[in-house]
C-alpha cells in the first residue's frame, strides 16, 4: 500500500480524492497496489466530508512523515505551493500537480531535483486537463523530432470565441455568458489576456525543446480585441478565429507565440468548439496529430492527477526520463514568424487599392455589404515586415481622412 | 548499444529502418542507448537499399543471436510472422509489431509468453498507424474505467465515404478513385467489408476490457451498402456516415460491432475525414477524449514501431503491463445494443403514416425532392426490436406494391 496526501481541497483536489474512492479497484490494478489517502492539507476544514478526518493545516506533518511516499499539489499559485512542492522532493517524495503557474515558474528546477533525489515530478493536469498531452510526448512521441504544438489551450476563451462565432455574440457579451455559467472568473484577465495559453505553450514548449523556457519570452496577446466585426468577415470567409497557443521548431531554432488567429475547416483543430481544448502534435516522422477533450473540469482534470499518481506508484525507486533538461532555450524573436494578415480598413477599396498593393502586397479584398469598411488579407510575410507595412499605411492615414487600420488578426490558411 | 532486427522489408518495415537512421540521436536520447539495425530478415535481396548488407533469409540467425534484444516483425498476415514472433518471445527478446491481424487472432498467448519471459509484446502500430492510442490506454487513462472506444479505424473507407459525401459520387466511384490513388487495394474486400476494422476494434475492447476478446464475435458490417442516394439524405440532414468500430462496457457488460453510422456534426468524430483515423475514449471519469491523425502510411506507422522499441529499450528486463490478462471476455449479442435507424421506404409517406407510426413508433420523416422514396428515422430501440419491425413491414410490403425497404442505417445523434 501506497499513501498519499493531497494538498488543496479545490475543485481539483477534491476531484482527486473522490476518483481515488470511486475508481479505487482500477487504480490498484494499475499501480500494483493500493492507494490510500492519509492527508489532506488545507486551511479550512470539510466537517461534512468523507475526507473530514484526513484534514490537517500542517504541512510539516507531510513532509516529515516517511510513509507519505507521494505528494498531490493543487493548491495552485505559487505561494506556498513551491516551496511545498520543493520541500517534499528535497525529502525524496514523488510530486504530482495540477499547478501551471509552478511548473511554468519552476518546473526545470524541480524536475532537476526530482533527478536527483531519484524521483518523480510529473505534471500532466498542468496542460489541457483531462487530455493526456504531457505523457504522450514522453511516452508515445518518443522517436520523433517534434517540429509544432498547436494547442487550443484555454476553456473559457475558447467557449467565448465559439460563441460570438456561432451566435453573432459581442464579446463583451459572450465574456458575461461565460461569466454567468462558471465559465469564467469574476477577473477573466488571465484567460482573455492570453496568460494562461501562455504558461501552457511554455511548457509543452519546454517538453518539445527539452530546455527550460521563459514564458515572459512568448509573444502573447488575448481575445479582448476581437470584435463581432471580425466574425462577420469571418462567416463570409467561412473561416473561424481561434486562440491559439503555438511552438515551433526547425534547425533547433524555437519560436513560440500566444494570439487569435483566423484558421480555415481544414485544420485540425477548426473543429474544437466550447470549452474543449485540442492540442495538434506535428512530428518529422509521424506527420500531424491530434489530441482532444476536456480542458478543464473537476474530474477530467483529477483524472489526469490520477494518472501522474499511478505512474509515480509504477515507478517508486525510478526517476522516469521526461526529457525536459537544465539549459536554457532561446525563443525566437515574434518579428521572425510569417503569417497571412487579415486587416480591416476604413473607407472604400475603390480609391485606396494601388497604395494596398504597394504596401501589402498582393491581398485579396473581403467586402460586406453596407459597410464603411472593407477587409483585406495580405501575402504570407514576416512579422517585422508587417509591422513595417502597418506604419506606412498609418502614415498615410495622417493624411487621408477615410485611411485609417480598424483591425489586424494573424491567418494560417 | 541495443541490436534489432527488422522482419519484413516492405512499406513499414522500410519506414521503420529510415526513422531509426533519419532520427537516430533522438532515438538514442529517449532509449538511454544507440539502437543499432543489425538484420533486415525478407526473401528478396534489396541490392540498392541502404540495408543492403543486413538483408538476410534465415530467421534462426535472429532466433540464435544472443545479440538481438528488440524483434520488430512487419512481415503482416499470421503465417510465418506467428510462428516467428513466438519463437522471439520465447527465446526471451522484446518483440514489436505493426501486425493487426497477429495481434487480434494471438495477442492473449503472445503477452502471456512476454509476462512468462519478462520481455515485452508492444503492437502500437497495429491500430491507429501513427497515432498513439494503445499506449494512451495503458499509459494515460490508468486511473479510469473505460465506458467507450469508438473509431474510424480505417483510412481506405473513411476516404470512400468523404468522397461520397463531398463530391455526390457512388460507392464504386469513390472506390475507384481509391484504388488509383493507392490507398485500396486491388482487392479491397478486408477494408470495405470491416474486417480491418474488426480486427482493431477487437484489440481495442481487450485492451478496455483487460481480457481476450475474439474478433469473431463481433458483429461486422461493412460499407459496400452505403450509396449516393444515402448521401442525398445525410445531407438534407446535416449529418454524415462514418465506418465506426465501436465498443461499449457497462457494469461488466462488453458489446462491440463494427457497422456505417450516421452521426451529426457534435459528434467528436465527425470532423474525421479523408484517409484520416480518430479514435473517441469516453472513461467514467475523464469524459470523452479523441485522439486523430494519420491512421496508416510507411512513416506514421513506422513512427509508431519506434516508440515501442524506444519503450522496450527502456524495460529490457521488466515486463510493463499492459492489463490484457488470459480470460476471455464474451461479447453482448448485437440484438442488445440500441440505436436509431434510419430507414429508406418505397413509395410515398401519404398512405404509410399509421403502419410506420405502429412498426416503428414516433419517427422523424425526410423526404427528397422528386424521390419516389423517402426515410424515417426512428427513436432510439433495441437491434432487436428493429429487426422485428423491419420483418413486420416486409411482410406488409408483401401485400401492398408500393411498401418496401430499400436500406437501413443504424443512427447515433
Amino acid at each position: 500500500m501506497i499513501k498519499t496526501a493531497v494538498m488543496g481541497y479545490g475543485t481539483i483536489g477534491s476531484g482527486v480524492t473522490e476518483i481515488l474512492a470511486e475508481n479505487r479497484d482500477v487504480i490498484a490494478a494499475q499501480a500494483g497496489q493500493e492507494i490510500e489517502l492519509k492527508y489532506v492539507l488545507d486551511l479550512r476544514e470539510f466537517p461534512d466530508s468523507p475526507i473530514a478526518d484526513k484534514v490537517i493545516h500542517e504541512f510539516k506533518l507531510i513532509e516529515e512523515d516517511p510513509e507519505i511516499q507521494i505528494v498531490v499539489e493543487t493548491m495552485g499559485g505559487l505561494n506556498p505551493a513551491y516551496p511545498f512542492v520543493k520541500a517534499c522532493l528535497m525529502a525524496g517524495k514523488h510530486v504530482v500537480t495540477s499547478n501551471k503557474a509552478l511548473v511554468a515558474a519552476h518546473g526545470t528546477e524541480l524536475l532537476a531535483i526530482a533527478r536527483k533525489k531519484k524521483v518523480n515530478f510529473f505534471f500532466e493536469a498542468s496542460v489541457g486537463g483531462g487530455i493526456p498531452i504531457i505523457r504522450p510526448l514522453y511516452h508515445c512521441l518518443m522517436g520523433e523530432r517534434i517540429e509544432e504544438i498547436t494547442g487550443i489551450l484555454n476553456g473559457t476563451t475558447n467557449y467565448i470565441l465559439t460563441k460570438m462565432d456561432k451566435e453573432g455574440d459581442t464579446f463583451e457579451n459572450a465574456l458575461r455568458e461565460a461569466q454567468n455559467l462558471g465559465y469564467a472568473e469574476r477577473n477573466p484577465e488571465a484567460d482573455v489576456e492570453g496568460y494562461d495559453t501562455c504558461r501552457k505553450i511554455a511548457i509543452l514548449t519546454a517538453m518539445a525543446a527539452g530546455k527550460e523556457v521563459d514564458y515572459q519570452d512568448i509573444y502573447t496577446e488575448g481575445i479582448t480585441k476581437i470584435t463581432d466585426v471580425d466574425f462577420k468577415y469571418a462567416e463570409k470567409m467561412g473561416i473561424s478565429i481561434k486562440l491559439f497557443g503555438t511552438s515551433r521548431i526547425r534547425d533547433g531554432k524555437v519560436s513560440a507565440y500566444v494570439a487569435p488567429v483566423m484558421i480555415n475547416s481544414s485544420h485540425p483543430l477548426y473543429g474544437v468548439r466550447d470549452v474543449f481544448n485540442g492540442i495538434m502534435v506535428r512530428g518529422n516522422m509521424l506527420g500531424v496529430s491530434m489530441f482532444y477533450g476536456s480542458g478543464a473540469g473537476k474530474l477530467p482534470t483529477a483524472s489526469a492527477v490520477i494518472a501522474d499518481i499511478i505512474e509515480a506508484a509504477q515507478n517508486l525507486k525510478k526517476n522516469v526520463p521526461m526529457g525536459w533538461g537544465d539549459e536554457k532555450q532561446t525563443i525566437e524573436p515574434m518579428e521572425n514568424m510569417r503569417f497571412r494578415y487579415f486587416v480591416r480598413l476604413a473607407g472604400s477599396f475603390r480609391n485606396k487599392e494601388q497604395d494596398i498593393r504597394r504596401i501589402f502586397g498582393h491581398t485579396e479584398v473581403i467586402e460586406l455589404y453596407g459597410m464603411d469598411e472593407f477587409a483585406v488579407l495580405t501575402p504570407e510575410m514576416e512579422e517585422g515586415a508587417f509591422r513595417q507595412a502597418v506604419a506606412a499605411y498609418d502614415a498615410l492615414a495622417e493624411a487621408h481622412s477615410d485611411f485609417g487600420i480598424k483591425q489586424t488578426i494573424r491567418a494560417m490558411m
